[in-house]
């Protein structure tokens, strides 16, 4: 039995999407993978932090980085509950990630909008997995802010 | 007489690019100024904290939010010696920088490249201001990295 899918680690990333939630920062969670293994874990701490940069992607990428003692990720992969956006599609491509699982799209800030060319060339891109149940958390927030 | 001018403070920004030089980490420089105050100041750090992402644009708006107390920068003006790259071009998007001057351009991996959309609609650009001696810091740098 293989534990480790893709739906595994989406959850995982889904989990931190979920901590985020209950922390009152927009839901969005990463995880990086190597070798099957979660090497780095967080979510979007902007409010927390005071940082507009402190995204769940950045967070995860930096962490992942130390972990590995490495500044390049081409054997990991990043799975995040939200398509990344500009700023974190540049750390990914300065990162080299191996690849990149996003969940739900983001069409407002999401990098695809702007240019394939955001991403490393040789970083491979799946969208969709457990995109609506990101989406779904994503809305919830939304409408609990707004009342 | 006006001491802080855009070239005084594009001078302070030359001086951080210089220690990156002297710590052997590509030489970029990037102060953040808050109503004529500099408020943050930082270099590259990618080598010394084996992190893609501590581009010096980077960790100067982490700073400068952090001694702001605000994650949003629009009455601050960021002076980096080099074009951002996407990346940072897409942090100066979310902490909404009132202004951005950089010196040299970046026609590789610079945000111009890709889409005016990179920054946020506020953000007005200044380019070119002693970007001769930040690239001759650059050309230097790198023909000692091939040596």
């Amino acid at each position: 039995m293989e534990l480790y899918t893709d739906e595994y680690f989406m959850n995982e990333a889904m989990k931190m999407a979920k901590e985020a939630f209950e922390d009152d920062e927009i839901p969005v969670g990463a995880i990086v993978v190597c070798r099957n293994k979660v090497i780095a874990k967080a979510y979007n701490q902007t409010e927390k932090l005071t940082d507009a940069t402190a995204h769940a992607e950045m967070l995860a990428i930096t962490a992942a980085a130390n972990a590995l003692g490495s500044k390049y990720l081409n054997e990991c992969k990043l799975y995040v509950t939200l398509e990344p956006c500009v700023m974190c599609a540049g750390a990914s491509f300065w990162s080299q990630l191996g690849e990149v699982h996003y969940a739900a799209s983001d069409p407002k800030r999401g990098f695809a909008r702007f240019s394939e060319g955001l991403l490393h060339p040789k970083t491979k891109v799946h969208a969709g997995l457990m995109a609506a149940e990101s989406k779904q958390l994503l809305d919830e927030f939304f409408q609990k802010l707004r009342k």
